[in-house]
């Protein structure tokens, strides 16, 4: 390989590191207003009037918007532009103003007199589901979020349990947690005075999403509304409902204006208004031969979706499928579902529930071991799956590597774990208040959408004629390289320096609907679809080179900018005068590979059939230290290994591992939206406390290859994965030191020191 | 048809009446610096001294730049964005300078200070044909303009005029013409302060070609360089050459500056350095029999390429395939190049030579018919190209209909032409200083490229979910209507309303180079490329909705947004209801159409090949009253036919002819850019006259119809055929008044009056 598997600097590497890259925030466009959106103080409230007569007379004011005002819908797929009669979490915006400076749109919004008559609320999934309770929402009978439940059913749990020696019966809970993203939400909506069209530039993380936010809330057709995504400071599945909502809001006034309007969130505003990672009531009862086989699994895994929509009818089926972990389990029974609460609303966050997911069953898997009085290690060798293995969904895997086993044995190897945890548990039972301990977890992941929605994504390659290569997505870099890795795949294919290739920022309007970049899908399927783009303008390029050598197309190679036959290299011409060459004789080098999506058929009432194509496989070992006085836990070192199929960029890769080792350990330890009757408590980084580089532990990323059948060059997916095992490894870890189990995270001080499992009052 | 063939009004109506509509000198940045140009006064000098210094500290001044300071090339393809050491024409510019304002540019200007020693030149076709005479491009020995010779080599004309029983030998000249496009040109580039790219907004036709000008005085890669068209006032052919020079040296100085830079001429810096209609100096000598058979015809056409390139290495092979007009004629000789003179340089305008070919040759069939005492029509009847016919190039016309003819009849019979020729001979007769006369030409046409170069295009067809539809070219609207044309070419093949169709405007990233528009291909070419991409999409969605229908796609039809079973319409779905389903299968919607160039063989040295695959037709009658006291001519009525195989949209295909057949009036009675030692005397509007409301005839366009093999719903050409007769018509009409034939254009008042022939001084 000449670019690919090489770590090569990321292509927006010098933008960013000089500071010359441009978000949303650093866009300015001339008569440029400033929007501010007034939110409610109360979780659920009725609206019973809005008053906005002397916020429309604040100078520099250029307009104040209720929900009256709005040109066309008011909501799109639930979540609201501006409530109208009510509101139901403290995110709900009641009004907005545009304003000539930050500061008048400011005193506009105080200006602005809103009188509420505040209502009782629902802020837990055991008050959401207490029969007789309040509703939030009208179209959620029983609280119970709308398409939220799949169930598993597989075997006979009854006779599993009837068949196990040894049964337990576990409860954990996780958290509402923040995406902590480094830029908050920014836009600019630039209207065209003549269509009443608008261009928005945005920190999206999907810009078609956001079309279609923005056209419902102008009430205008797509192919009038154009997305173009900024650079984005990190997004995590987060800049999805909020950006939609500001993008709609900014356009609406800036159509009504006729002037750009930009909006800039506050890091409170996005703290308060944004969603959040789904906090989870994960119930469970398994049952194991004393051999350590797992016979029988069932699991009530609830989830709290807050006010609105919550994406949970989309991630409760990835958490059904994963809700057992990489375990070949005969009798399974899972439900999952989500709940609506008066708190803020549940949304994508790295992992798409399987942190949680993980995070319990990997905690189960242990205390599961220690009630069989077994080694977990040995409890999850016997149980792995392995290659033609049946899932839990009745997935037979005998089309592609199966490597949970594989990965795990390299990750303990190179952890040195079964020394380490002979050591510590030595160290541990001499007393002393410090204590180490060691812990592991280890997971699969299906790599892309599967059988959720059609996992299909174009790329489009096009050759200018001096050799330069432009390339575009539907999907985004969101910060994850995607622009990088997308390069390197083009420039492999087709033998050219990656200084060649000239990555373009997403533009809706340029590029067909390429679906979300979501679900660790932008290597596995974006790429595939640049490489099918690749390979069509290649086809067409080597056959041109072939006729200007005198050779058959199939004897063709081409690397570092040079076409030239296999068996004669001195038959060679360069990359470019083969364009030129094509190009001269009326061919087009602009292509747009499309992957189409496979067949996944699934059976809902049982959560029965094949839910991806590959899946890509994790294993992470954690150390800490615990000082048993003040219930601090340092975490020593952490070795996370991941089998990628291929990495088409090892420094991406390993960047990737670091970030989800360090946001695993915030999961883990320190990070909780604190709420009280709905509001939030610690809305910025001063009481929501997140992990900074004095918290950094030792890290070991390690890349597993496979020949995977699908990706690209067999690249999988890494983006979730690299964070999904982090918090179960380290609470494992906890408990190998103390021996006492934290079963509610974040396995925060008080938790630790006193062992209880706390959960939300 | 629901969509073509009526006449809707155009897309961007609406803007265009109401101002709305963003030229680029509309366009403003924040921190917009505006960019001036300083040029020759000399038609031809050496440049002894450039001092910028005072220039450098006028306030407000960031960068005066000359040769010197050009980070790459002084030039693309000879034309120079600064003269180094020389200047060629009184357009060259010696140094640029960019301001905080326009007043600060022109002081600066001002300020510099440029000694030249005045060297003679070359201001005639015949100085410059004079053995010795002095060389106004090293690269151009005699003067001729590279390449541009192309000769056309048939039968044996010697024999020819052997067999002749009457031989005439005439020369016709035709002047400099301006464009007058309503829009002076203007840019504004805007550089991105992280990679050294640039974004060029222009009043550009091609914006290909001006990016690669733009990239060569960068030095930079295509694809790091993106032009983006704005909506253009009219070019005609003439916002080429002139706006590459203009968006190249913007974009340097916007990349030296870091601020976006704003060019914008004004009408004398437009008329100054633009490209002009070559001046023509047509020498013929033609044989017929007594019967009127034509048996030998001989031409040299020599143009005026000016100072610079003046894509006569192109536009001659246009020239010599259409110089001997739509006749069949067994023996043929023609020679066709181009010189340099130290004039204004040649380019491309409507039409591309045939215009002032057409003139000389229908001219020529005047007073070939008087020398045989025969009717003029009598004569084109003799002579006229028919089905099976073989063109002096060697093409057998027997694939097409062939309706020169058909054409000409209808067209006489719709004016009234044979009545009103024997009414205003007899009226001649009787003497009186006004004098009605009419006259009439005829003429074919290659549509595209033909054999010049590969006539390739691409079109984009991208439906949205909410089944709106985007569509891209890389074909450019000028004002013709390209926009509204491929709307409904799209509209129509999909079955759906105008409305849903969303044009967007050509940038040069997001789409491949669908090279230039010109050669009337906008719609026979980049229309066909739209169709061929609806196509595929339709394609996609009939097997969507035949999926819902339960029914097979070929029984499938639809209009007006719905698609149905022909056998049984009351099977049915709503065109965005297929769409969604194709969509949500993971199908992707998006299709680019391509045009792949058919091959057209050209021998050059014998001018002898398959020129185009489509020609069209065309006819014009005019009528005219001269005051013989006077010279005035008034075109009373204009009666233009052209085989247009369809028109996409009547009332469009109705403006291409009015604006034509004005167009051609100017050429015809008032245009003529005028030159003292290469210095423009008439560089405005006062004194450069084109036909006002005031000088409007009677204008009746007929549109015939025919079943064009290769053509989208059959469509061929228009633009430029619309013009081509015009001048022709009227001379011949102002003979038939007068009795004396002007053969030098344009027929003003002296020549009419005086019956003077009056070559350029």
């Amino acid at each position: 390989m000449g670019v690919v598997s090489r770590p090569v600097p990321r292509v927006d590497a010098y933008e960013k590191v000089t500071g010359r890259a441009k978000f949303a925030a650093d866009l300015y466009f001339p008569g440029m207003l400033y929007g501010k959106v007034l939110r409610s103080p109360h979780a659920h409230a009725r609206i019973v009037k809005i008053d906005v007569s002397r916020a429309r007379e604040v100078p520099g004011v250029h307009c104040v918007l209720t929900a009256a005002d709005l040109p066309a819908a008011r909501s799109w797929f639930t979540y609201l532009f501006l409530a109208e009669d009510e509101v139901r979490y403290t995110g709900d915006a009641v009004a907005m103003v545009a304003a000539e400076d930050p500061d008048a749109a400011e005193e506009a919004l105080k200006a602005i007199e809103v009188v509420y008559e505040p209502l009782p609320g629902v802020f837990t999934i055991e008050e959401a589901l207490e029969p007789g309770a309040l509703q939030v929402q009208d179209y959620a009978p029983g609280n119970i979020v709308r398409n939220s439940h799949w169930p598993v059913r597989r075997g006979n749990v009854e006779e599993g349990f009837a068949r196990s020696d040894v049964i337990i019966e576990r409860e954990y809970r996780t958290p509402f947690i923040e995406h902590a993203y480094i830029e908050p939400e920014a836009t600019v909506a630039v209207p065209d005075p003549v269509d009443g069209s608008v261009t928005v530039y945005g920190s999206v993380q999907n810009p078609y999403m956001t079309r279609r936010y923005v056209a419902a809330a102008l009430g205008t057709a797509l192919g009038k509304v154009r997305i173009i995504q900024q650079t984005l400071g990190g997004s995590f599945g987060g800049k999805e409902e909020v950006m939609g909502l500001m993008c709609g809001r900014a356009a609406v006034m800036a159509v009504k204006t006729g002037r750009p309007v930009k909006m800039v969130n506050t890091r409170e505003e996005s703290f308060v208004e944004s969603a959040k990672r789904h906090p989870f009531r994960l119930r469970y009862k398994i049952g194991a031969t004393r051999e350590g086989r797992i016979m029988a699994f069932e699991a009530e895994l609830v989830d709290e979706g807050g006010a609105y929509n919550s994406q949970a009818q989309f991630m409760n089926w990835r958490a059904c499928v994963h809700s057992a972990g990489c375990y070949e389990i005969p009798n399974v029974k899972v439900d999952v579902y989500a709940v609506h609460t008066n708190n803020v609303y549940g949304g994508a966050m790295r992992g798409y529930s399987s942190p949680q997911v993980i995070f319990g069953q990997e905690s189960l898997m242990d205390e599961l071991a220690e009630a069989l009085g077994m080694d977990p290690v040995e409890l999850r060798r016997k149980n792995a799956l392995r290659f033609g293995s049946v899932t839990i969904t009745g997935q037979k895997l005998d089309d592609q590597p199966v490597n949970v086993l594989a990965v795990m044995e390299r990750v303990l190897e190179e952890a040195d774990y079964f020394n380490r945890r002979e050591e510590y548990t030595r160290q541990r039972e001499k007393g002393g208040p410090r204590r180490r301990g060691i812990g592991m977890a280890v997971s699969y992941r299906g790599c892309g959408l599967g059988a959720e929605t059609a996992d299909a994504t174009g790329g489009l390659v096009s050759v200018q004629e001096d050799g330069s290569v432009i390339i575009r997505s539907g999907l985004t870099d969101n910060g994850q390289g995607l622009s990088t890795s997308h390069a390197q795949i083009v420039a492999e294919e087709l033998g050219i320096p990656l200084s060649k290739v000239v990555y373009q920022r997403v533009d809706t309007s340029t590029m067909p609907d390429g679906g979300m970049t979501v679900a660790s899908r932008g290597t596995y399927t974006g790429g595939r679809a640049m490489l099918l783009a690749a390979r069509k303008v290649k086809e067409i390029i080597f056959r041109g080179a072939a006729e200007l050598l005198s050779c058959r197309p199939e004897e063709l190679a081409s690397s570092d900018g040079l076409i030239f036959c296999s068996s004669d290299p001195s038959k060679k011409v360069s990359f470019e005068e083969a364009v030129r060459h094509c190009l001269f004789r009326g061919e087009t080098l602009t292509q747009l590979g499309w992957v189409v999506p496979p067949e996944l058929p699934w059976d809902r009432p049982t959560g029965q059939g094949k839910a991806f194509p590959t899946y890509m496989y994790s294993c992470v070992v954690a150390e800490v230290e615990v000082d048993t006085e003040t219930g601090q836990v340092e975490v020593l070192r952490v070795t996370a290994g991941h089998d990628v199929g291929r990495a088409i960029n090892p420094a991406l890769a390993a960047g990737q591992i670091y970030g989800g080792i360090v946001m695993g350990m915030g999961m883990a330890l320190m990070e909780e939206v604190e709420l009280h009757k709905g509001v939030i408590l610690n809305p910025n980084f001063d009481s929501y406390t997140i992990p900074t580089s004095l918290d950094m532990p030792e890290m070991k990323p390690l890349l597993l290859e496979s020949e995977d059948p699908v990706g690209p060059f067999h690249a999988k997916s890494l983006g979730e994965p690299a964070m999904e095992c982090v918090a179960a490894a380290i609470v494992n870890a906890v408990a190998h030191a103390t021996g006492r189990r934290v079963r509610s995270l974040p396995a925060n001080l008080e938790k630790v020191l006193l062992g209880k499992t706390l959960a939300r009052s």
